[in-house]
């Protein structure tokens, strides 16, 4: 039986969701629930490597296992012996054509900028960030990423572990309420901080150390050697997958 | 000179405001900051003991020093060395009538109920809730709160430390936004959890542990034998206190 499941997080206690020498990743914490539950070691397949310190509301992976447990059923060992911060919020049974990484149609992340008075609440939620920004513009900006590129310019990957850097942007909203920015990108793919990237560009671009036309040449041209403002990963969410 | 501070606060790491002997309390932190700055042992004088896993908003405390520094760079020079978890939203000059306690004409609490599916992220922030809630019924109740009542049944320490236990609640207001229950609670003062315990009180009634007659006796006639439900200190934030 393979089994996808759906797993929400915060990500400020781990190194990410796959497992590093560093220190305890989420991946570590789902396995050895899994291991207490299948009662041997069980190996899963991430849909995304999110860094340390980003946050999923709609993480998904699978593993395979020859034992049948019902979803809610599963569902319900996994959370009980994950912490706090770790939520698995569905289980599905699929097909073996399946595949968490491979099978992806789409994702959709959002990036969260805190442009008002420091906020203990928001520390480790969003992004505090101190400079002035003109929004307009940035929503400008954000219009340049839409469609198909080549995304090299926003990837901290070297090209042998990308060979192939095109990326298609199908959204990239910027919403404001009160005194935060609800940054929405929708894409068929992303390129190692590819997000992260895009959005600390924008930031760039907005307070004025970048303009549109920088901005239109790391789109049109890809280059390594360009700035890469890979902003703090703590003002970002992977919310969902489409398979 | 006499300072006053209002200073917000993620209650989750600490012990409570004030200093105790079982841990960190937002006391030690503040004074040991204030003693680096004023390079002596200062006593600051607070307006609320909130409980451990208590948060703050607008928290209020005072102290006295015959140095003069701007309000401004004595702000920033607090937030410099405090963690990212406290942070000093304002200091001004009072005169020396003003106590942050004794002074107070009135306190805003709020208290936040996650009636929907567990949320990592409001994990330490909202009391999640698994009992079906009658929301109307809850509203129903509130009301018989407002006004000036002797709130013995809702106070956790004893008669003589509080030999007055009148209280005049001028507002309780219950706002549902999706998931969240959003309870505002104004008075000119509270006794020890009366806040948690008029809200677990609530929670009883709302899922038929209580009827309305039980609710107003609690409010009729102040009693340390009835049932106190002083529920989760996490979902309480003191909002605001007027002076």
């Amino acid at each position: 039986m393979r089994y996808k499941v759906t797993v929400s997080y915060d990500g400020n206690n781990y190194v990410g969701f796959q497992s590093q020498i560093n220190g305890l990743a989420i991946q570590d914490v789902i396995e050895k629930a899994l291991k207490k539950i299948f009662v041997k070691d069980i190996r899963i397949v991430m849909s995304s490597r999110t860094d340390a310190g980003v946050h999923a509301i709609g993480q998904v992976f699978h593993f395979d296992d020859e034992r049948i447990i019902k979803p809610e059923k599963l569902q319900y060992a996994i959370n009980s012996s994950t912490p706090p911060d770790i939520y698995i919020s569905k289980v599905e049974y699929v097909d073996e054509n399946f595949h968490a990484r491979f099978s992806v149609k789409e994702k959709t992340y959002r990036y969260l900028i805190n442009i008002g008075e420091y906020d203990v609440f928001k520390n480790g939620y969003a992004y505090q960030c101190h400079y002035k920004l003109d929004i307009d513009l940035m929503k400008e900006g954000a219009k340049l990423y839409l469609g198909t590129h080549d995304f090299g310019s926003f990837n901290t990957s070297s090209y042998s572990e990308y060979p192939n850097q095109v990326r298609t942007i199908k959204e990239f909203k910027i919403v404001q309420k009160k005194d935060m920015l609800y940054i929405t990108v929708t894409g068929t793919g992303f390129l190692r901080n590819m997000v992260r990237i895009m959005v600390g560009t924008l930031i760039d671009l907005a307070r004025g150390q970048k303009g549109l036309a920088d901005v239109k040449k790391m789109v049109d041209v890809p280059s390594k050697n360009t700035r890469r403002y890979n902003v703090d990963p703590h003002g970002l969410y992977l919310v969902k997958i489409k398979y």
